[in-house]
């Protein structure tokens, strides 16, 4: 075992052997090293639980919760599975150590769990290891044919990374304390340790101040977090081994914080809480002197009330306006020798950073931070690039990977999953540069999301992400990657969230009927349109007072069930599909032909699905030219030319963005009339972002 | 519209003119008195409230919650639909007086809505009433073809009945806050004002008594509400107009007190918390003073703890077993001239009426309480019959029904909805005995409930037991009732009650996959098996302890698919269905034949699937019994006497109760049959529960 374990560590090409006994159970992210045993060990109710060694109390709560999921998971009740001594005990766990009540980066996360068919042992040098044990416990129980039931195995296992986070934008759209709890939840479910809690934005600000009273009561709508409620939810993180850093994002992106204190701006107000998305002009003044003692006041109270090491300042997308139109500025600019806006915002950034260390924290923000003045314990967070993560590392900054990990602009998760913290150009730093690669973070910026839709926008996806970020490098198979996404995203239904139980009931409003079978058939295969494509196809221009109820907001980022569709049709054109699969083909094209009849009913009843017709037309299209081609295919004829070429057009136009929607069937259609034309088809993983 | 309110009042036959407006809309209860306007009120973003008037900051609080719900209907954001002034407003709200803080029975419950293309007022004497005609807004809103919408209309609505409740037995199987929370929610959103909460049962004592705590430590498996969250559900259930009154189930049913203090028994101890479920010997000994002395202290306690002005002593199924068994209370018996153990029991019962009286409460109990020598203030709640209930207002009391009510029976709504209160013997009260029918509530027994699957034994049934206590006497079309009961069925589900959205989770969790297509065609069609025959029918005896998993857990109480598919061959025997609802009759029989193939594979997987085996073949026989009578039928020629005479002994089998389960579409078939032989079929209404 440990030879497969340095092998994994060693190894720079994917290796196979590693990845079979991976794919027999459902873990996500998988271990380190794993080894299957021999038979199974029985969850029943007389299953019980006991800590050996310490009695850290955060261990006993996560024991609690353990048993709370699996009741939830298997239908147990209160009175069964339960805590015990450790001589009686199914599950024995041993954490050698507590970790300090605030976590630190870079704990051992690591742990062993050897699963008999009459017992299991979970070993941890520390609790934070523990409860990732635990988590992975959860998710090896499995319905049986004689019960819920753990397949006997060995496990050790440790993350890649240690930073290993999911930003949360509440400026945007503010998202409720619940919400954000639930998410939590499924965060540690897949092992991920950082809620990165972006508070501010042009169109809010989400915390409290009692300093500054002003920035929460009129740069938020009345929607921000008291003091109570985030050291709540610290806690709440604390327990399930998550750290949080808050992210103020400055100079910039602070439109916010100027309607209540429109004298740290860098031109005149009044200012109104911003309703649009984009880049704007409001940018702090880094020329006045009141600025810094301002943030050294706020930063001083943000840090006592977040007690993570790391404090996030922002640092993105600074337009230079209001400066260039301010003289004063200019003139500050001129008299200290500063050349352009870049320079002054370095200037900026250095300011700011010596608040946060007299603060006692450590600075963290986004690429645009990276100039050499500053001190080499900050930590930069790369979105626009993998270059800059791996430039910083050479520069002997740590970074942080988010470019490619952004949820929002609603990528597959094949796509996510193939960026790689040391991939590109980080796979040529040495070995001590890539050590100040702490990891990555997902993305969930809030300009289309609700506290509705939100969990739909972050998971299964994100579980992908978790995996990267975890996993050997060598762990990349892409189709045991959706398998286990697809288990583990059931297994998150279980913590409440909502990202599956969330879509029928939106369907059903939207339709305003309990019948949508026929709007789920389209749903289910399309997507919203890609990176920042929603406002350029939006009519109007879009605002934070829409309502998110529309298709778009319902649709899942990725249709599994279109990539579903692409895998039947590839085992179609590679002679690979039997009667059956033929059938089921054919059974789909049929559902698709014929679903624009029973979806026009809807559409007249509803104002949310007019938008929807000209897509659902282009669907029954595109089922009867597959159905077509289906016959051509199957009479051994090659179907006309001119026939062909007319369907093209048609799937040319089912591949046009309506109402903000991709049909994501369109490609594999395409396909399969220019294999019945006789056409080379090229293969489905060649469809751009599939 | 005085007048159809007047002859809605005075007639006592069904009326299709005042049935008609109601099937219009969506309301459940329909309200009193409805006319409908011309045109729609548009809900858009812009939408607002204001309240005149008083300022209740009960009804400020309502009014947010208001603003919540109908944002989650709506998808639309917390900056959308706001509060505002009266003169702005699209929705003002007048209530002329506040509630008391704490509510008493009987105050006025009445509003009138008016709604115009424009405009909306609610008028309401108090909160109460104001409560009552914002959750008639929320059921009005609905998805239209140029918005969400409220038709124009109005509506005088009051109540029938002042005592609209709903028991939840959480000493059975204990029930979690946020659990009780969300079924006050949907009780409010059907206009239910009572939560009856019965607190201590032999399984289990459920409050935590600061001058007794051996009751709820030693009877609790630690699953018990401390008085701070009691207070909290109080206060929860308050703002949303429902009263909350206690019960603590004496002499009988009172294991759980004993296990903590023995010496109330009627026979020495030691006693443990009651693992299984039926009426069990221990009761407390009613000869002895220190018996009363305890019930006084603990009755003042809880008298302090529970607001309302009543208090519910339980008082049923005493077998008298231990009291026969002790010598000591034979010769109390004796020397105090007492016959039988029903005259010790009401000895009993005056003593605690006396301890209940002298706390400032107003005493309750079950109907074998009811004796000549009870004060007339007391109220006796009929669950045996409805003959107690007339009984007793004849002899001067005040009763509420339960009987027809119990949900845990697992009936029909139909057959829930056909009790009244004032039907049977009732109906031959003088108005003066009439009323003293203060209302009725449904029960929510606990034998086979857990947190997960309770929302799904209480709705949408318990909105037809609303309405009847709730809407006119004359409200009782049955299949309009169906039609808005599956409509406010749905609205509940914005509250987060699980009894739609937990159904696919479990059978999920049942298959171990997610393919669950064969398992859930096979669940929507069966119902667990009625009144008290889930026990009878156990392979081994039912404990508290058992895993509440199975499809019986699962399925739903009644069958809305077998009820409609019954009401597909109705049509089609009466010669009414056209080609295309033979063609539906047809492919669900189609779907039923085929369907145990397809579930084999699953059950194959799964522990908790092989019982359904047998069930899931007899639906596959009856699928193609079905479809050989849909051949004969469509022929013209009867179908052999032999081959009916055969498939008749399928259909019996097919009625045969397994795995606890019963197939409720087999008397469908079984009329297809005699149909397709040319025998009579008698009509679907007479198929016992149906």
């Amino acid at each position: 075992m440990r030879t497969i374990f340095i092998l994994l560590m060693l190894c720079s090409v994917p290796m196979p052997m590693a990845a079979q006994p991976q794919a027999a159970v459902n873990l996500m992210p998988i271990p380190t090293n794993l080894r299957m045993g021999t038979g199974r060990l029985a969850i029943d109710p007389s299953f019980s639980v006991a800590i050996s060694a310490n009695s850290d109390p955060r261990l006993q709560r996560a024991v609690e919760r353990f048993l709370n999921d699996l009741r939830r998971q298997t239908g147990m009740l209160p009175v069964n599975v339960r805590v015990t001594d450790a001589s009686k005990a199914t599950l024995v766990i041993r954490a050698e150590h507590a970790n300090k009540e605030v976590l630190a980066l870079g704990e051992d996360e690591s742990y062993s769990l050897d699963v008999t068919s009459s017992s299991a042992k979970l070993e941890a040098p520390t609790t934070l290891g523990a409860l990732h044990g635990l988590q992975t416990f959860l998710q090896l129980v499995a319905t049986t044919t004689d019960g819920f039931a753990v397949p006997a195995l060995s496990i050790q296992d440790k993350p890649r990374f240690p930073w290993r986070g999911l930003l949360i934008d509440v400026g945007r759209h503010f998202i409720p304390l619940d919400v954000l709890k639930r998410n939590l939840d499924g965060m540690a479910a897949v092992k991920l340790n950082v809620l990165h809690w972006h508070l501010s934005e042009n169109q809010g600000f989400r915390v409290e101040s009692k300093k500054f009273p002003k920035l929460h009561e009129m740069g938020s709508d009345g929607l921000f977090y008291t003091q109570d409620e985030i050291r709540d939810l610290i806690a709440y993180a604390q327990e399930r081994g998550i750290r949080v850093m808050p992210e103020f994002d400055m100079p910039g992106h602070s439109t916010a914080w100027f309607v209540g204190y429109p004298e740290l701006a860098s031109a005149p107000g009044p200012y109104q809480i911003e309703r649009k998305w984009g880049v704007f002009d409001p940018a702090m003044d880094p020329t006045q002197e009141r600025t810094y003692k301002f943030l050294d006041d706020f930063i001083g109270e943000m840090a006592g009330l977040f007690p993570d090491q790391y404090f996030h300042i922002g640092g993105d997308e600074v337009n230079g306006k209001q400066w260039e139109a301010n003289p004063k500025i200019q003139e500050f600019k001129r008299s200290h020798g500063i050349k352009n806006n870049e320079d002054l915002q370095a200037y900026f950034n250095k300011r700011v950073q010596e608040i946060v260390s007299k603060h006692g924290k450590t600075m963290v923000g986004w690429d645009e931070i990276l100039r050499p003045d500053l001190p080499k314990n900050i930590v930069v967070q790369s979105w626009r690039g993998q270059e800059s993560l791996a430039a910083a590392a050479k520069q002997g900054y740590r970074g942080l990977l988010s470019h490619g990990y952004y949820v929002d602009l609603m990528w597959s998760a094949e796509r996510h999953y193939s960026f790689d913290p040391l991939g590109g150009p980080g796979a040529n730093l040495t070995p001590e540069e890539k050590q100040r690669v702490l990891g990555g973070e997902a993305c969930m910026w809030g300009e289309y999301v609700s506290p509705e839709n939100i969990d739909s926008r972050i998971w299964p996806r994100t579980a992908a992400i978790a995996e990267r970020l975890w996993s050997p490098q060598e762990v990349r198979d892409v189709n045991s990657m959706y398998q286990r996404m697809e288990k583990v995203s059931r297994k998150l239904d279980w913590l409440g969230l909502t990202h599956n139980s969330g879509y029928a009931p939106m369907l059903r409003r939207m339709a305003g009927s309990d019948n949508i079978s026929a709007l789920r058939a389209l749903a289910d295969v399309v997507e919203p349109v890609k990176d920042y494509s929603r406002g350029e196809l939006a009519a109007a221009e879009p605002t934070s007072a829409d309502p998110l109820n529309r298709l778009v907001d319902a649709a899942r980022p990725e249709s599994l069930a279109a990539r579903k569709f692409a895998g039947q049709v590839d085992q179609l054109l590679s002679g690979k599909a039997d009667a059956d699969a033929k059938a089921q083909i054919r059974s789909l094209l049929i559902l698709w032909r014929d679903n624009q009849a029973k979806l026009q009913p809807l559409a007249d009843q509803s104002f949310l699905l007019k938008e929807v017709v000209p897509i659902s037309r282009d669907l029954s299209s595109l089922g009867s030219a597959g159905l077509s081609a289906m016959d051509y295919l199957e009479s051994g004829q090659h179907a006309p030319a001119d026939w062909a070429t007319e369907q093209r057009g048609l799937v040319e136009e089912a591949k046009k963005p309506k109402a903000q929607l991709l049909l994501m069937i369109a490609p594999s259609i395409q396909r399969l009339i220019q294999a019945s034309a006789g056409q080379a088809t090229g293969s489905s993983s060649n469809q751009g972002d599939r």
